[in-house]
């Protein structure tokens, strides 16, 4: 089934204790749409500027990622975002965020992609959100992830775009802002009430957890020894997810679970380089590899 | 196999978002001994005070612990804690500690307990744990929990320690402080090479993760919407845990894994209410049946 996801494309200067890169390709569609390539059909819709060029849209197109719905604006930049990270990596701090092209940006879907079987909306005001959300009539199942600014500044209008999907990735911290509850399990319940059926938890280094009415599962993240560069990887864990949903076309209990798994097994590889670096080359066998890893690091039965 | 802990008899006063408890039963020793004595016969080494009376005796003894170690110090009074929990329940405020009898405390293990297969030395000055450690030359396996105060104020008598047990239960801050590792997973091996084979990260809501030379497993805490009082958690764990592994006699990696998943069936147990309340009356049908909930929870393939 296909995929359309509508986000943010970006360049970004991101320093950590391990390295630091210059204008990357970047931002959560383009994190998103990579990760989700392996699994689907994939179209990323979003607006870049002039300094967007042939070397940028190859790195999608290699991946078999769909850019038709790409808008490129006459005279624009491309959004912007610095930052760095300490040596705990756990936290963004933001250095430099110039939105340009993103400042305006009304969404355009092509038919095709108002049609996609499967719609994520990656973390963009609500009200653009839920304007997507309304002009995609064709879609089976929606996700969404947000963030504290649009809990802080546009509450309302988050709670009223959540209450038209079906699924929400958002951190710990995020889910108990949002509602104002600080046990985690309340708090899914609570989002639940909202609407979406699904409720993914992410925890970052710990890794994510699912909710949904009857069920509980949760994941820790890949043990890795070497993480050199964090952003993208919430994405990508979404990517991975939502891709893997849209190629079963089936959303019970053991599909929901492998998707977890799908998603922390992309999160894992992103955050392994810095940007896309590390998923540009990535393989299925690969992905397929590590899937059977977290099987047996959280199977109770150790295998020999 | 038989289980002794050497640690603090105490009573806590403690107060959450949920309520409050005035002089409950508690300690890591009390809160270890409870946990372990489900699966195994333990021994309780530890000095009380003339204010520690039958009642207090009467819940250990109820639950099979064997108190013949406990030291009664004529004229002296138990070691005391007060402490108050924020609405995260992630950290506990410490208002008052008494010291009491346990300031003098120097160990005094009958032959019985020196003999004991699994020893536990909870959290106490690495100098006490490590001449503890030397008087029990029948013991095949020990274990160990500590914190930042003595990685603070006697690391090198900690390393010491260290260097002498199988097992070490720390939370992810104290791995790290400890090793000066940001990374996790070079922590653990870090912490290998001072000498333990086991290396059991404490992550307090996010579960805990086991790290041993070959095999990485972890599991998520037990999604309660209810916590009352984390205190004793941690040493409810490591009772689950070495209770577990000491009714087996085996330490293979399936082993561990199930007392990785008992020891967080105990402390899941231990928060749900205040002090000792809830494992007071827990039953072993109990535990089995939330031991089946977490294979659930945990497993790939839901079941139906």
């Amino acid at each position: 089934m296909s995929l359309a996801v509508v986000g943010s494309i970006a360049f970004d200067s991101v320093k950590t204790p391990f390295g630091e890169r210059s204008r990357m390709l970047g931002g959560s569609a383009v994190h998103f749409s990579l990760a989700a390539s392996f699994f689907t059909e994939v179209r990323v819709v979003g607006p870049v500027g002039d300094d967007f060029g042939d070397a940028e849209h190859a790195v999608l197109r290699e991946r078999g990622v769909n850019t038709d719905d790409i808008e490129h604006v006459e005279g624009g930049q491309t959004f912007f975002w610095a930052g760095h990270y300490e040596y705990d990596l756990n936290t963004a701090h933001t250095d430099d965020t110039q939105l340009n092209v993103f400042g305006d940006f009304q969404p355009k879907l092509s038919d095709a992609s108002k049609s996609a079987d499967v719609l994520f909306l990656a973390n963009i005001q609500p009200d653009l959100q839920r304007e997507v959300r309304e002009q995609c009539t064709g879609t089976r199942l929606a996700g969404l992830d947000s963030m504290n600014l649009w809990i802080d500044t546009a509450r309302d209008s988050l709670v009223r775009t959540i209450r038209g999907v079906d699924l929400i990735f958002m951190n710990d911290a995020e889910l108990r802002q949002l509602t104002e509850e600080a046990n985690l399990v309340r708090a899914a319940r609570a989002v639940m009430d909202i609407g979406p059926r699904v409720v993914i938890a992410k925890q970052g280094e710990y890794g994510a957890a699912l909710f949904t009415p009857d069920e509980f599962f949760a994941l820790p993240a890949y043990p890795l020894e070497t993480v050199n560069d964090p952003t993208g990887a919430g994405d990508s864990f979404a990517g991975g997810f939502l891709g893997y949903l849209a190629s079963q076309g089936s959303e019970d209990d053991t599909t929901l679970r492998r998707a977890m798994t799908y998603g922390s097994v992309l999160a894992s590889f992103n955050v392994e380089e810095f940007g896309t670096e590390r998923v540009q080359r990535l393989t299925r066998a690969e992905i397929d590899a590590r899937f059977e890893e977290f099987r047996r690091m959280t199977t109770l039965e150790a295998s020999q």
